[in-house]
């Protein structure tokens, strides 16, 4: 039996003593597994003397989290958490000692991802972070390898298990977004400042670790255009019900020859496509190459033992040495592709007006589309709330996505709107 | 750049030239990504002059198949098929040969993965067959390191494309069996002996090689208690979706202190699980670990693009020099589990008889629920069909499997049954 794999861990919230139980409840099998034994060696965290109904005694405990880097260990895992500060000074620490580093952080990857594996090509020590995205689910090894023969053409899928929690929740019950929210706040499936995971920008940092590896660009997080969910009301919900979609937060990054596109949106999904099936806080992510067609990865997108279970994959593959360039290729290869412009792309819409109750203001929609060659397929019309407002939902016909914010112009500020009007792709 | 890494491929079907055609069409990426070119040098196939479309010119030309191993390359791609013959010989010159050695051969490793596994690692050769299950998708790589830090409890799904396109062509079309067989096999869907198929041994050959890699056990394929689709009707699809379910052919595997139990049967899956939503020659595997939860991997089953993808992931991952033992680890160490007994199992049974349209039927199949101490859920009977006979179709209440074969027994030469019983599990 090879030496044991010796680990740093620097963070012990819920996915830190996720990885210290994995690694004692499966100590064993991993062991068998990993062709070695893989120990924690040493451990920093913000208070030493915090009841994790862990025990902690046969860790060297570090209270500079930086200083893991220099303790004796092959392998340092991040689980602290920020796009910088000591997630980063840790992480710069550890491959400048030539140590392997293991992180969650989707975060501090998608600023400072580049960066960090040319450090670790430099030394040829691993930087593996299964974990940072789509919690348990080994989409980035899916993409990384298992699809490794493909030209990826589109990578898109549910990154962000609260907002799919709520959205879920909201088809089910008929609630509205807020209502929901509180909800999902007070039984810890949302964070008390919900905006990373609403807005979307968590599932952006995801986004853009898969388009890198996807495609072999170099991480972008800067041009994902990111927007969330927190506009969308029951009725959305309950109209593309009946249109034969769900609304999902969906990320999508393409690569062509027009660029690189990356977005997350709320999208209607259509009910035959396997992500309107993805419920409660499970995340999905699809790929699309030339030859292997369609790929689905779904499971677990969070919480302390998936996550921890990708944690020590990763670990279990450093243990094995199966290891290579974190984003599939050289870092130093990735391509600087530019940003492709979203007005360009053609997609179906579906847009929703709350509007006020009066003579007119259908003409005034229908003409304003008309004007801007967006053709409507459907369009219903609900009667009038007890405000006096009534809603307006069209779904178009495929169209340039230009067009569709030129009749969205045309409406702004119109006395027919007693709302912003809610704007979703569809997903095809 | 280091070494091209270079091929020997056997077998130039569909398949084979799909390898071919991949490495072509997608030579600049691939070799990106796996840091160094990948060449096929030599080919051998049955019939040199054969018009497959593809310039072989480049290639050497080896006319006997297991002399392929003694040429000029560093892995030995087998195509060829066939749980024994040629395929095997192969195997075991490439391996002897201290060559890596890829397959798609399904049968073989069913019957002799173990085998070929221990020569590998005796001369620590790569031994690879992530497109021998569900094709294109990489769910051996999902079990092997994906999900390799937990304990899998139960590995789980839809294995053969074949069976599902027929499912679910007569789901959507209320058409019997045997006709939409012969459409499949028009269309080339299904062979023209379509037994290993239908019969569920194909499922059966990639059951046992998702098992021994989920659980750490030798492959079992003669443990797997396998039957097929033949004797569902058109009728139990419509009583399955009128009780909330469609049928599905899955194959199971769970490993517990019971022992290892195989399967591959028609099963009732409800309408809120995943695999209730694989349609057509898709295929999908759900695996269920300790701490990551349910995974589930979805995509092509067939086809030669996507395991012409599968084949040449094994090659990027063995160019890369990221392969380790083939079972995730060294075959010595894998457990010989007894096969757990099936009657021990609980759960819940759809049961479809065929009956004649008397008096005191169902009086007499109802008394021999109740003698096994099988209880009922729901029974729905038909009106009676022209040729005088009806159906009777029960969902019983979770119960002992014996319990139901005892019931079932007790029917056995019943004159009120125009027919054998079906029995289908139910998905839980």
């Amino acid at each position: 039996m090879a030496d044991a794999l010796r680990v740093a861990l620097a963070g012990l919230g819920t996915v830190g003593g996720g990885v210290i139980r994995v690694l004692e409840a499966n100590r064993d099998l991993i062991t068998r597994r990993a062709g070695r034994p893989i120990e924690v060696v040493a451990v920093s965290a913000r208070d030493r003397h915090k009841d994790r109904g862990i025990d902690l005694s046969g860790f060297e405990w570090v209270d500079d989290t930086t200083a893991l880097a220099r303790c004796d260990a092959d392998v340092v895992v991040e689980l602290v958490g920020g796009a910088d500060g000591p997630a980063l000074a840790l992480a710069r620490a550890t491959l400048a000692a030539n140590k392997g580093f293991v992180t969650a952080n989707k975060a501090m990857l998608a600023h400072h991802g580049l960066e960090l594996a040319q450090a670790a090509e430099r030394v040829s020590v691993p930087l593996k972070f299964e974990a940072a995205v789509a919690g348990g689910i080994p989409v980035i090894k899916g993409l990384r390898e298992g699809a490794a023969a493909n030209a990826i053409s589109r990578v898109y899928g549910i990154l962000n298990g609260t907002c799919n929690f709520i959205l879920s929740k909201m088809e089910a019950e008929g609630r509205d977004f807020a209502d929901v929210l509180v909800e999902a706040q007070a039984r810890g499936f949302a964070e008390a400042d919900p905006s990373f995971d609403i807005d979307g920008v968590d599932a952006a940092h995801k986004l853009s670790i898969l388009s890198s590896i996807a495609f072999g660009t170099q991480p972008a997080f800067g041009s994902v255009a990111a927007s969330g969910i927190r506009h969308v009301i029951a009725a959305d919900i309950a109209e593309a019900a009946a249109l034969g979609y769900r609304v999902r937060l969906v990320g999508i990054a393409e690569a062509n020859g027009r660029g690189l596109f990356q977005r997350v949106h709320a999208h209607l999904v259509p009910n035959d496509h396997p992500l309107a099936h993805v419920t409660g806080s499970t995340n999905a992510v699809v790929a699309e190459g030339n030859f292997v067609g369609r790929l689905l990865f779904q499971g677990a997108g969070a919480g302390d033992g998936p996550t921890a279970s990708a944690v020590v994959a990763d670990l279990i593959d450093i243990a094995r040495g199966e290891y290579g360039p974190p984003y599939a290729m050289p870092a130093a290869s990735l391509a600087d592709m530019p940003a492709a412009a979203e007005g360009e792309r053609r997609g179906r819409a579906y847009l929703r007006f709350t509007v006020a109750d009066r003579v007119g203001v259908l003409a005034e929609i229908a003409a304003a589309m008309r004007d801007a060659n967006v053709s409507i397929e459907s369009l219903i019309q609900r009667a009038a709330a007890a405000d006096g407002t009534a809603l307006v939902a069209i779904v178009t016909h495929e169209a340039p996505e230009a067009n569709v914010a030129v009749a969205l112009e045309r409406l702004r500020g119109s006395q027919s709107l007693a709302g912003e009007p809610l704007w979703m792709h569809i997903l095809d």
